[in-house]
């Protein structure tokens, strides 16, 4: 049993952001501070000829204006994949934060630094641009044609990198000679991560010394990214989040679109602090999105069901720039082949160019698109056999242990629990069963799915943090890794309290800012708690041996025969407080600190959802009416943070399935830029999210937690998809699930 | 050789100061900020009977008041002294932040926190204060008789400790039994910092955390004090400089006066941050001004003139609070027999309580008022035996090597040749033998003193230091010490740069914050560059051997037979920069961090002054017009800033002999508390200073080097009195020098 482990201690940022004291990148104002505003490109695919910037630059209250001509000249990537594609991959680094051609609507043409966001915007609108239109492609299956235009100059037409494949065992022959065959195909749309805190940054330049407050989910990378584009030492260049971020979902895993860099470049030219905030517009043109695509499925059984060979395909919409192309198409077919015990499996995958917004990280990253047309091709799989859909997926799930493609072992999996669990809990046997019948239709649908809890060994992936205690026994926890929103700053201080055997309330974190912190890769991957986690058990294990070896000498006894548990240290009959003994130490010029440097193993989550819909066949809409979601997070350390993390997930997977969708017009100009227009999915959408916590307590994980971050989005799309079927009698194969789809699909 | 220590690389807080964009406390504005205005006793004692804030807290724009009735009941030292009083002595804590006791003009009776600073000092106003006036006493002779008041209830009348002594031989034997014996008396004034910036800070409570931005020069001491006033852990109260200070000079070892409790307190009470700065004369009355009192004599020697009894005694003024009162006393007795060979010295010294503000750490710390009063002795022993006060030094200074009073070894002295050299400079001895005569009269005087390289053993005083590499080789040090102004921040990087052997470009340092650093006891007893110094280079050799290692496992090689410099790794034939180097590392998850924890030795710096006045016999004004400092700095790290270090406390030296003195009227009223009224030495006060750098290069500390930040102010004042001497014939023995004291004495 654990003193703050497994226990639903209140959350830290919880007051700070309930009585909107909580500061955010957007609440950041220095002295002398100028805004920002950014000219977009209002062509998909254009060169620009020339920028007159003298009007602009006359106005009044204008101190900078920043183009292609007088920007630095540096190409990178603005994911975390800057430096964190693992060799002997190479990072594509294909942007400019300006250049001469832009290649859609949103791309940036200039920015300008004034007074005011009012005067700021006022100059964007003086800068003449003379732009020589190019054609332009949006569709991946176009720009894949010999004659499509070029977004990027590349050796395979359109392709950032080569196509992602592999093979174990020899599919075809093993898909031919299954006793049965199914071939599904599915169209996934672009997904807006549309996070509360919209992307932003404030730079100050001062000396040779660059401070960037953001919104970053990553602050090492992003300052590495920040330091090249400036042509900086990383140690001058200081990035933060000030300390809250208002949501990410992956959107800025390295830079918070472009509001780093354009901010420091104003605040370098203008000499004086610039904030840039993308308003909501820019916020949904301007940054990276979900990869939409095509997909493709090939899974053979034997007459008992057992899987015998599964292929998947894909071609995925990379828009014009690669982010994390490179990565995303690995994540999504290596994870979404690790389900199912198969002994034959294969994979291909593309990322191709278009004149749109980039594709590029976004929680799940690649895994909802591969489970999405797997889970179809298993639920066809069943259909053709005649089998519940339950039943074939207990009979096929990967057991702990089991060989599996991934480059990890997969240490454990408590699926199986929660297969039953889940189909229990919204009466699966009873409601399967039951008629389908008059204009309004009830059905229920499974679907599970497995993810990681870091990028490794996908990504660069690693942590380190500071733990030190202070003159009065309190502990001071510094680690690079963000609270996204996600709780990690009390769930990270509920595992160092109890590995170092402190009291939770004296125990204190910094976290996300390159100045206080050595370097993490930030927070993704579902990895926050797990990998820094495991971080923080190295520091802890190190620094209790320093005070332990301390207490030891003083008292003329072994440190194996001394405990330190809630801030007390006993043993040989003696005892003190960790409280006395640090002050005791300070006064004997005695300072405990430890580092933790860790790259993590590997674990996969495990989980199951079952979802119950109506579908009103009259209408078309279609409404989640019950929503089981089971999953297998190794240990709770927080169970009421793991239930906001899975309920956030659901949410976001419920819209998914059924709402959310960037529409673009046949020149690319997206149609739905604000919250008005794009489908959310709202608490009118979303019922009580039932959730089912199964421990599996994986061996590798910090007291025996997995990542739980992703994990609720990856399958409930499939699991309402399949609702649906089993209440209409259709499988779609487009999502998201619009009530003239629906009615489409019905005709 | 090196590559950058020794050199005269430009400060690093150049620019930002000199264009203005460097950010001091008094700068930092946060949103929602209120605020606060201090309402002063007007009474030298007397006890509060009721307080009525009704008026003040119903003022529109008033969001807190604070008293003695709502506020922390915690008593507290508010210098370093706090956490910093060296075991078996223990500090004295006899401060609450609002008492209902007032026991000097100025004392904080109550502070507001409004919307504006006009508001709150309207409030202020508004504030019913009750008083029963308390006799007072304001000279320490008057408090320690038995019917004086008493200031706080002591075992020894209004002693917060008992008297300083020590006997090293038999001084009284020794000095009965001398061929010669002289005795003086000296009174010592009241001298304040006046730094630039005042005391300052801006508290931000949240949630369950603290941040205050602050004038502070010692983060982490700060912090303590705080937490125990707050009642909180110490890791959750965060201490920053942002990250200049105006100045310091010892006036906020520990708080910036009380701007940091007033501002917590205020914040913590009306859930906002507060900014409370002093203003002029806020600052002049009520923060710790250098010790004033009474010095005494007696010195022995032989018929040759070797120093046979030595013995100082001293009385200072400790004013209401003790502050760093019981290790100031300390100091002035140790430091000041510690510059002769003399075989039986003894001291003895009291610090008093009287109703005036408290005297704590000023530049020198009690060693400029025990070196005025041995070096006017050792004047007097030299007229006594008609020796040159030049030789009679020579003859009788320390050697290293030589035992003496301090707990430390005499590592290392150039002093002989400080002096030699200074004496040379001014023209010695042409000018001792010219002729006085005339109105104006010139004359030269000369002394010398030795100072510490830190506080300890005399405080507990440690570093410890980050240093880490980024993933493009660029170094990151962080370190808890502020930069006050005398660059630090410039010479602990050319320090880190040479020992680990980067390049100095690509050097970074964060500074002066408790979240971004671990323990240091902050800038004081002129530590700086030669404690923390140490305390990098065992971070550097530590770093330097993860490098090492790691490249000779590489290059299957042995690590020593690796070397860096300048940022290139070279060996068994290959070389790569450590640039590439660590991006590779970085690729392979490797990241290099140290830890440098260390206790500092100490060391003695020697310094000699030689002064040239004119005396106007008519006006009593006495003018500096040449001032010669020789001083052995061990290495100077960075000359140009030794010399700056060297000619501040040369002037502070100047104005503390000649025009420094806060005065106050019979009821303890401070008649001087502005810079108009406040006589500073001014540019037309002080002569060029001609600096002479000797460097002894001592085996302790970094490079060679030793503390110069106080060294100057110490026996600025003794030389110009001895000039004075030489001059016009009689030795004063009160300062400031005032024309009104001149043409006293010369009557």
């Amino acid at each position: 049993m654990y003193n703050y482990v497994g226990k639903n201690l209140p959350r830290q940022d919880g007051y700070d952001k309930v009585t909107g004291a909580g500061r955010f990148t957007h609440d950041v104002r220095l002295p002398g501070m100028l805004h920002a505003g950014v000219l977009r490109s209002p062509h998909a695919h254009a060169k620009i000829l020339s920028i007159d910037v003298s009007a602009a630059l006359a106005l009044d209250g204008v101190k900078a204006v920043a183009t292609w001509e007088n920007s630095p000249r540096v190409l990178f990537n603005g994911s975390d994949a800057h430096t964190g594609t693992m060799p002997p991959n190479k990072p594509v680094l294909d942007q400019y934060v300006f250049d001469n051609v832009v290649r859609y609507v949103g791309d940036e043409v200039a920015a300008v630094a004034a007074v005011s966001p009012g005067i700021a915007k006022e100059a964007c609108g003086l800068i003449k641009v003379e732009y020589e239109k190019l054609p332009a492609v949006f569709d991946p299956l176009e720009a894949m044609k010999d004659d499509a235009p070029d977004v990027h100059k590349t050796e395979l037409k359109n392709s950032p990198i080569p196509p992602f494949q592999f093979e174990i065992g020899n599919f075809k022959e093993a898909y031919e000679n299954s006793d049965y065959q199914v071939e599904v195909s599915m169209k996934v749309p672009v997904q807006k991560h549309a996070q509360l805190e919209t992307n932003a940054a404030v730079a100050d330049y001062q000396g040779d010394s660059l401070t960037v407050y953001s919104t970053t989910q990553s602050v090492h990378p992003t300052k590495q990214i920040l330091a090249l584009i400036m042509g900086m030492p990383e140690s001058k260049v200081r990035v933060l989040n000030p300390p809250y971020v208002g949501g990410a979902f992956g959107v800025r895993c390295g830079l918070s679109a472009k509001a780093e860099p354009i901010a420091a470049i104003l605040s370098r030219m203008a000499n004086r602090p610039v904030r840039c905030v993308y308003d909501r517009e820019e916020d949904f043109m301007a940054s990276d999105t979900r990869h939409s695509g095509y997909l493709y499925a090939k899974l053979g059984a034997n007459k008992e069901g057992a899987f015998q060979a599964l292929e998947i395909r894909g071609v995925l919409n990379k828009g014009a720039y690669t982010s994390f192309g490179v990565e995303v198409v690995g994540v999504m077919c290596a994870m979404s082949l690790a389900i199912y015990r198969v002994p034959n499996v294969a994979c291909h995958a593309r990322t191709i160019y278009t004149n749109v917004q980039a594709g590029g990280a976004m929680r799940g990253f690649g895994n909802p698109q591969g489970t999405a047309i797997v889970e179809m091709a298993v639920d066809a799989m069943a259909k053709k056999l005649n089998m519940d859909p339950k039943e074939i997926r207990l009979m096929n799930v990967l057991n702990a242990g089991d060989p599996w493609c991934l480059p990890f072992p997969n240490t454990s999996t408590a699926l199986k629990e929660c297969i039953e669990r889940a189909a229990d809990r919204i009466g699966w046997d009873k409601k399967r069963k039951a008629a389908k019948t008059g204009a309004i239709r009830r059905g229920v649908g499974l679907a599970v799915g497995n993810h990681v809890s870091n990028a490794w060994p996908f990504c660069v992936d690693f942590d380190s943090v500071y733990l030190r205690l202070e003159a009065d026994g309190s502990l001071q926890l510094a680690t690079g890794v963000p609270d996204i929103g996600q709780g990690s700053s009390t769930t990270l201080m509920q595992v160092a309290a109890e590995a170092l055997g402190s009291e939770f309330e004296t125990v204190a974190i910094t976290f996300s800012d390159t100045a206080t912190t050595p370097f993490d890769v930030g927070s993704h991957a579902s990895r926050t708690l797990y990998a820094v986690g495991i971080c923080i058990l190295e520091a802890a294990k190190e620094l209790k041996r320093q005070v332990l070896d301390y207490v030891a000498a003083e008292w003329e006894t072994k440190a194996d025969e001394i405990t330190l548990e809630k801030g007390m240290i006993k043993g040989a009959g003696k005892e003190i407080s960790l409280r006395e003994l640090c002050h005791e130490a300070h006064l004997s010029s005695k300072e405990f600190i430890a580092v933790g440097r860790t790259t993590p193993p590997n674990a996969p989550s495990w989980h199951a959802h079952a979802a119950e819909v109506e579908v009103d066949t009259e209408t078309g809409i279609v409404r989640v009416v019950r929503f089981v979601a089971a999953h297998d997070c190794g240990t709770a350390v927080n169970p009421q943070i793991v239930e906001g993390q899975i309920e956030g997930g659901v949410a976001m997977g419920i819209g998914y399935a059924l709402r959310e969708e960037v529409v673009r017009d046949k020149n690319g100009v997206p149609y739905n830029n604000s919250f008005h227009k794009y489908m959310l999915a709202t608490a009118g959408d979303i019922p009580e999210i039932e959730t089912i916590i199964v421990e599996s307590h994986d061996g590798s994980g910090p007291f025996g937690a997995k990542g739980v971050g992703e994990s609720a989005m990856v399958p409930s799309a499939p699991a309402i998809l399949a609702a649906v079927e089993d209440a209409v009698g259709v499988r779609f194969e487009e999502i998201p699930l619009t009530p003239e789809r629906v009615l489409d699909g019905l005709k």
